[in-house]
């Protein structure tokens, strides 16, 4: 069975996606943009940000979706032999609908 | 079909406003400004942003709005061949009515 | 007809006034202050500063107002003609009532 | 007409007291402090500061008072000929009772 | 009359406690310790810190408690002759019991 | 009777778990990644962090989960001849599901 | 009668646990961690943190109590001939059940 790991807090799982994999075609993320954005795929997400009356506020993201997020965003680390970044659902920039 | 992205909180996607574009004519962004502000008109808008409460703000901008805004702000990306930005409402200075 | 500009948030429009232009007569604004403020009048309200409630605090200024604010506060550009300067309730110090 | 002006937010206007006006006698500001102090009179008082929930904050003082402020705090302007100075509340140390 | 003063917000005025008067004998002050506190007795005590609903907290400190405070803390006068020290609440550490 | 220790408020106990342990195989940590995260199990959980209205948040960890957690993050202590970490939940990335 | 001390707000006042001293045994605490914490006794509570809403949260540990907390808090004195430590609650790491 493969491992899988559940994010604390507002924090998501990003897939990146590479070149070669089919996407969404309309984007292009120029290389000499101040800051990069980078595209992934949403593969786990997390209870939501801890509010200050104790409840926590839903994640505007769910898994399967395609987003767009800062380079330097979140921490790496590799699950079942892939790639994933752990990040805070504001690092995201948006939602790509193809 | 044209790739579209739906930004997240409450950032907004702008399109800039080039020079030869016909656009409202009154306003002059001088070059020596220390902060130069830049136009743009809004083509999508996020939800808004996040209160204490629980609940989202509406954004006080809809799709087609021409606004004005810092030129630092954002981070900008190619969308279907055209170039877009970014950034959250509260990098916008005021909207422009013709 | 002339182009207008609607400010966001908590921002006001400013257009600053000249020495030579009739004022209120009392004031002096010494060279040699640390922050050298400056005057002007108001030709535009936004719709006030979001509160954690998610309404909007009342601006309590209005057309017409003139103003004292800080030298370096706010962005400026020029409209129909005009310089103008956009900025913050906050970077006003004062109401000028003659 | 005598030109006034009415400070904004928590914001009041201080007329410093020279050493040679007759004072409250007991005060002595000793040149060598860390932070100096400075006395004055309130000519000003502003609707006070913007509370979370919309409503103001009353100012504890009002015109007339004598109080203590740090020597670096506010803006200096001249008003009909008189040195005054724009500062925040918070700015101010204490009230003198003479 | 005797000048006093009223301190604001949630300030307090001390007034220092030098070595040769009479106090709690039980605590020494070591020169060597990195932030070393200082004793006074209380002489004035303001309305309390504003609270984000307008209320004000109430003060844990009276007139003639001996308190320990930070050696920097606070903005030193004169008052009728006496060295005091106008200092915040949250810049005391402890109430003395003798 | 082995020594225990209760963390308090948002911070938990984490003991680390070694590489020759056996764990959750899926998950690889790179050496070149930026922020490294570490694994642990958590043997202890704090009360929860302190919300602006007086309770507690539950905290979303308990005894025995397998979590990630920065590498820097925590203060470590020996207890019962075992190193252990005390760090906060908010230093918890993920807990890991095998 | 031995002086004692009543912190404020949300303080503790700290006696430290010589080596020599008898102490629950199964705790080390290595020389060469980062930020290398220390034991102690709590000999004094302060009433708690002031909340927004003008209570007071309470402290969660009591006289007599073994806590942790890092090397370089609080500020340190000498009372009734012992050294003692006045910190705030957050400082503390965890307590020590024997």
């Amino acid at each position: 069975m493969a491992t899988t790991i559940r994010p604390l807090d507002d924090r998501i799982v990003i897939k990146e996606i590479e070149a070669e994999e089919k996407t969404s075609g309309g984007i292009v993320l120029p290389d000499t943009a101040r800051e990069k954005p980078q595209r992934g795929r949403v593969v786990a997400v997390g209870p939501g940000k801890l509010l200050d009356n104790g409840n926590r506020a839903e994640i505007g993201l769910k898994e399967g979706d395609e987003v767009l997020f800062g380079k330097y965003a979140g921490t790496e680390i590799k699950l079942n032999g892939e790639e994933i970044k752990i990040l805070r659902e504001s690092d995201v920039l948006a939602k790509v609908i193809s």
